[in-house]
């Protein structure tokens, strides 16, 4: 039988951990909340998954516990922040607010935050935005890793770069997308590898040291190492590559820090941008075309056989209600994880449901 | 011995040929202007391809020969226009020069439009923000059509729904992207069938209706016809399907028109949006970032005996600096395609070099 937690003690453990850490009791409380909201949507390797790493990060030094954004640029619509190194899932809803603030009058609002830490799962974010009517697009990059190939190339020089966004549907339904630049993720990647059972990957998602497609993550511990590829694959991984350099350049050139200064340490670059479809053809107007095109793919025929057409977040949704009411399922690496932590800062670990 | 024309040869014929059909001046030029754009950057199903396909808009009454969009929404960064059918590329031409004057005051500006025609190649687009040290995003969509299946789905529901944008590195160079959030695109599928030579695509990009992946695109041919997958084809198009509907949110429902509406003819929903990095981290930061990646991207290890990797945009725009010097290689379908027009229109056809 799974092992499940209640995501207020979820959320209530996290923030313990991080405010035992040394962390301000709002930016605990904002990590927590985006850690958790990533496992009840079902993305496992980018929700508490992640807490053990952070706790690390604050206590080497690297994770700034309090303070705020320093503002390098201001224009009507659009902001740009040095984040010095606070934490990630703090800055980016600081920025998701201050985005949405300034969609309500220019149309649309713009964030471009250097120096971020870790920003954790970005499915875990458009609903900030989707809850005041509006829409939202996220992107990341983390100038001090490189896994991904360019087209073309058998070696990493940049990293998965998702790029998530949502708007609202009728009700309280919603599309939600949080999808990579690459085949595959690091994260991932990592796991397979770490649990060292010959798993191997849902497709030849990654390129070995000498060029041949694989799905064998064990390329990764190589010498050198493989890489990732951009999603499109050999094939037509010129699209991902585009789409990578793109983020690349949404997060790290416009907001004037990455790869060209050879960050050390994890970290994230990040972009945000909320449109508000009331500033353009009207929100009624916006939610009858969307609505129009929800209904005609979930009911587009399907081979005999086949589950329906599920829209991008339709599950991650699904989901985190039915988790909601009955409890978080965490995959079994993720409370081990995070058991020396709780020792070690003094903090009970959550009841099982 | 391939045949070749002078792009300015090529442009004042087709300029020539909408006059001669109706349209005013400034609009002949700007659809002239971009679809030999498309031609010399190498996308031959998208430039002087379509000429005889708008001559044929606008002789049925659906391309508007004269005219100006009206304005359905106005915030300071944020423009919503009907185009009334007028030339797309006139219309985004339009629409990114507005665009680039609000994304000086305000750091972005955004335009949306609904019932534009056709807008041509997207490629052909960046350089006009880029000339002006900006960045620019652009996606449309066609509403009348329908050939993309959902991820899933055996049929289709949406369009290729092309992203395409662009940033400046150093000196003349730049990055410019071009992908549809499909596999590929009508454009390809048709121009197979129509050669009837059994030709078959890169890849397995299409699903037939039985929902088996093929690369035989004379799937489309059957009753009921097969569809295009989404980018990721079948292991990972949730991600084209997540693109794809992206496209639609930004162009269909913030302009308030779209597939709800049942349009019957050719068109595009259209958004246009610029984005200035002197108004976030600052040009000379920009500039650094890109380069840096560029250039790491560049020189990345490749397998013995592959070419370098190449940024997206180097081809096309290496071979527009070329065919502007010794002439535009057409393919072998376009001129043959446009030769009744020229006789009809009392037009005369092009000079050879």
């Amino acid at each position: 039988m799974t092992t499940r937690y209640s995501a207020d003690a979820l959320t209530a453990f996290a923030i313990a951990l991080l405010v035992e850490a040394g962390l301000d009791t709002d930016k605990a409380e904002a990590t927590a909340r985006i850690l958790v909201e990533g496992d009840l949507m079902g993305h496992s390797t980018h929700g508490l998954q992640l807490l053990g790493g952070y706790l690390g990060e604050v206590e080497a030094g690297r994770m700034a516990k309090s303070g705020t954004p320093i503002v390098l640029a201001e224009r009507p619509a659009a902001l740009t922040w040095d984040g010095g190194c606070l934490p990630g899932p703090w800055l980016a809803l600081e920025a998701i607010d201050a985005a949405i603030e300034r969609a309500k009058i220019y149309g649309t609002g713009t964030v471009a935050i250097r120096r971020s830490h870790h920003i954790g799962c970005l499915a875990a974010y458009p609903l900030r935005a989707i809850e005041q009517g509006m829409a939202l697009l996220l992107a990341c990059s983390d100038p001090a890793a490189g896994s991904v190939a360019p087209f073309g190339a058998i070696a990493g020089r940049y990293t998965p770069n998702p790029i998530a966004g949502g708007w609202p549907l009728e009700e309280d339904d919603a599309v939600i997308f949080d999808i990579s630049a690459s085949t595959t993720t690091n994260g991932m990647v990592n796991r397979l590898n770490r649990l060292g059972q010959g798993g191997k990957l849902g497709g030849p998602w990654l390129v070995d040291n000498q060029g041949n497609a694989t799905d064998d993550p064990a390329c990764f511990l190589a010498d050198p190492p493989g890489a990732i590829l951009p999603l499109g694959g050999m094939d037509l991984g010129h699209k991902g590559f585009a789409l990578g350099l793109l983020v690349e350049m949404l997060t790290s050139a416009l907001s004037g820090h990455g790869r060209a200064d050879a960050p050390k340490q994890w970290g994230a670059s990040v972009f945000v941008q909320v449109i508000d479809p009331a500033a353009f053809g009207g929100r009624e107007a916006f939610q009858r075309e969307t609505e129009w095109l929800g209904r005609a793919c979930r009911t587009a025929p399907v081979k005999p056989g086949d589950p329906a057409v599920r829209l991008p977040g339709e599950r991650g949704l699904k989901l985190r209600r039915e988790q909601q009411q009955s409890g978080v399922a965490l995959h079994p690496e993720i409370m081990p994880s995070l058991k020396p932590w709780a020792e070690k800062l003094g903090v009970p670990l959550p009841a099982t449901i």
